[in-house]
């Protein structure tokens, strides 16, 4: 027996990759799919995701965004792509009437009471929610799930200062996002608030939980977020400034042996290998390695050391790790743990 | 009476911003394009450069690149845009036959005779040169020079460590340069050899210039350096640790009012600003501003302060001032302080 | 003394080409820019057309698009580049107001009452409007103008049948217009309307004039319409049906040696010439030629014969030639003709 | 039992389709690739295709392309992805030394004694081939593929005129192929010896076989062939004259209801469908429709008709229908009918 959930906000960018990924879940299986508007039928969807739809989609009924319509499906779990400002209150209220929420939206990423989770790093975030209560859980921001992970292997090394410039893809605005008159041939240097984003996001998530509350991590970020004319996939720039000067095999060893907990291992979105780490300075490129890990691996390249500082580029499938893929492994992982009835 | 020049690997990428530049220009005329091989007429080069090629063109002829040749056609300076292998021993001949060089090649940038000159910089890194002889002098890489003249604004703050991540066009690796199969919809993240060159050359730029030395400056520098899927214009996002934190009207002051000497500020090609500053975080983008200052200028944006680190984006024309202009400035500064014959 | 004229729906793509070619107008002097909105300064405008904005762009003020605010203004002709649906209405209303209209929205186009002018083509259908009466005059659709000229040099080999196939550049939509995530990397097959308009548009353009009457063309045109990732110039393939097979040397001859009335050669707008004719099949290609004849040119390559069929390809500039460029040189014509008071 | 192949010219951009699709084949087993040099180990190749590479890619050997390889390796099939100077010999020597060779070069094609195969078209020209000669047979231009298969459909309605626009994409012309300065926000309106060939093969293809020779088809083809910047997958646009003025639904039942023989039919590389056919006109696009039939069906939209012609738009993935692909279902025939031995 499955576990029926809701889609909320299914018809946009990331509500796709959520249709995808959880055709033939082994967990869940959808039951709904929800809009701003009530459809005909889900055959007018415009399908953008660079995954495929799964083969019954048009059996799937596409309703408006409401809680009854969710509590009539049945759905215990709702995955909310909706936009952060339609969050903000409909969230509150589903989980009020006691519907687990996992969450794309940024609306409660930084409220002290829930987790930004990513199991392979922060699994004891989860402590936040009360037992017995109705989680409330979201995913990162798009960039930062692949930097936060990365800092987490190199934590070890004693983690001073972080700089970080992206090179994000087009998908990360959603549809239809950015102009193509904008784009073609340029580098947009802006995106509106993901700067501030970056740094809170990952402090919070390498914070430590202690007693219903995380202390953020104690390091700096800085960032500069630029958009590219790339469909998927955000490349990233880090520089970490470090305690001692590392040596490169100890550093490359921390990425290829990067442990994660047995059950978070286990469940069905964790990638085979949380890094897939490159010799080859060609390496990655949004084209070749965005689907490394089934979308949920982080490429990792051109590993160097200069006395303190530690600099890498890594790839993010951004709306995989970062977005779809990252709330389901977050479900997957909370239904492992008991906390969803 | 203008001075007589030649230009050699003329029909290449940079050649020919050589020659577009160097139309109408008021202290001298071309009167000689060379190439790896003589050709019939120059009807059959393919223009490439954004820049409009000059009306007169079919009237230059375009000969093999050799010693004899140049000396046959009278030219007192040669403007190298040869590949870095041919220019190490040609350019070398050509100074020893007298004939002044003026190099876009890498092949003597880091020879501690030969100043790697930028004019509001490091004017006095001509004296390099002993009195009497005939001076060979380069520009520096295309990257390098947006950030040197940043750097040098900034110098004030007591800089210490830099942190550099680029955005760089495909025009920077000449024709046939990237394949489109490789770019379109992707980012390169490596360029051969183009981060120590930033490093190096950079710390040479600032460095001080005492009887006959340049002792390179003392902060640090560490580059990554990709490609993107842009024609003109490299863009670059800098983190710059300095010795006490600055307040951003200060910094911005240091960009808007920096100071160029005056013989430098008079050359034909130094642009009015020498700083493009912007408010808006929207800008500089390379389709929109590649060409501020005529392509001298450099554009700055999206400035920032966190602590001790001053983050901005320069924009600098890499075809331009990381190229062809940047070297016909230098010999202009050169024939202005009397060094050509 | 000047004639001032006003800009409606200035902000717009198209709107900012016309503020661009209108300064420093010999003829006309713009007094007024209008919007969907009062705008507190022109500062605020995002500019993005590939033209320079003009010194004094902030010195003009940004209304709201009424007839009121044209007729305070002063303006005697409205360069219209408002959404077809309000110009239906607006542009009847500022004409019986006593202001002449030239428009580069679609809605009037087939209005048998009112021309499509292109100078070179058809100039005689300005008697259409009646003496003493206040003209309204529509240009084409930006790719019929290219394909009309074209035509319009092929009539002496008497034109059966017209087959096109375009690949439109991005700014021919607008702005924001075609969404990156559609367009990067892929061709979209379809714009909505286009097919239909390139047909009778061109019937009409190179039509009878005969007592107030325009009988469109007797040959058929049958066009598909594609969108490609380029940021400005249509180009298109033609074949061409006709009577007789012709020789290579007469076409280019019909193409080089084009005659354009006297007075339609010497407007401002009119481009020296018409044809840009290519022997080179590299060539036309839009980031090479799309600015031949300021922009006003239509260039010309592969000219080929086959049985009785005339192939080749064109580039027209669909800013300039097929929009703003063409309602200028439109109000020009009349202007000379006395038309306007 | 498999039979064992080899593919020459296997690391460039065809090859390695070869490469991907004959992984896993039922009736194939690569033994052997062979390029202009020996290689040490195949880790060096680097890898573009589209397609996943297969797992076992490194334990195949890359040798210089030599009869002796081949007879050495015990191959009985070459697939031969060789530049057409270079197949023009070898090939022949190839079929010398009884090793059958299906071809993706063009050196052949027009051989009146070589068949262009396209199963679905003209199996009967199978009938070229002697009993118990070793057989040659080539595939057909990428472009023309597409083509040939809509006209074969259309036979029925009596085609007199064919033409044809293309909208190429980049790996059609190999690797590194068309550089990346070239086609950036730009269209190539010219790809050299194209168009001749669209003409020659398509009549080829059509023509009827009689007693050991080809008559060609008796209509008219005319073609324009450009390059997009698009990585896979050619859009072509098709205006087609034919006797009688068809109805819609008569044409896109000769689409829909397309008949295969069923010895074709069973091939495993024929896809189930030859025709993906659309009535939504924004549809096919290459990014979304390039691997419709994996890579094998042909998309067709946009269907319409004016007075005696039928326009459509149709995609064809050229890397695999036009080239690697196309040349293993012509094998899996000339197999199947019992030629290779």
């Amino acid at each position: 027996m499955k576990l029926p959930v809701a889609i909320c906000g299914a018809t946009g960018s990331v509500g796709q990759y959520f249709i995808s990924l959880l055709a033939n879940h082994p967990y869940f299986k959808t039951v709904l799919l929800t809009a701003s508007r009530d459809y005909e039928s889900n055959y007018t969807m415009h399908w953008r995701a660079s995954l495929k739809p799964p083969a019954k989609l048009h059996s799937l009924p596409i309703v408006k965004t409401t809680v009854a319509n969710i509590k009539k499906s049945g759905a215990r779990i709702v995955f909310s792509a909706l936009p952060s400002g339609v969050a903000l209150n409909f969230e509150k209220e589903l989980v009020e009437a006691g519907i687990a929420v996992f969450s794309n939206a940024s609306a409660y990423r930084m409220d002290k009471n829930i987790p930004i989770l990513i199991p392979e790093i922060n699994s004891n975030h989860l402590n936040l929610i009360p037992k017995g209560t109705t989680p409330h859980i979201t995913n990162s921001n798009c960039t930062t799930s692949g930097l936060a992970l990365t800092l987490s292997a190199l934590k070890p090394l004693g983690i001073k200062q972080v700089y970080l410039s992206t090179y994000q893809a087009l998908s990360g605005a959603g549809y239809p996002g950015v102009a193509s008159m904008d784009i073609l041939g340029n580098v947009i240097p802006h995106i509106a608030g993901e700067e501030g984003k970056i740094r809170e996001e990952t402090l919070k998530i390498l914070g430590d939980y202690k007693k219903g509350t995380i202390t953020p991590a104690s390091f700096e970020v800085m960032a500069q977020a630029l958009r590219v004319a790339v469909k998927n996939g955000h490349l990233e720039t880090v520089f970490v400034q470090v305690e001692n000067r590392p040596k490169l095999p100890q550093i490359k060893n921390l990425f290829t042996n990067y442990q994660v907990d047995a059950a978070v291992a286990s469940l069905p979105s964790t990638p085979k290998k949380t890094f897939y780490f490159f010799d080859n300075p060609e390496r990655p490129q949004p084209v070749l390695d965005v689907h490394n890990g089934e979308g949920m691996g982080v490429s990792i390249g051109s590993l160097r050391i200069q006395n303190n500082t530690v600099a890498y580029k890594l790839l993010v499938n951004n709306v995989i790790r970062g977005a779809a893929g990252g709330s389901i492994q977050n479900a997957e992982y909370a239904f492992y743990k008991g906390l969803i009835h």
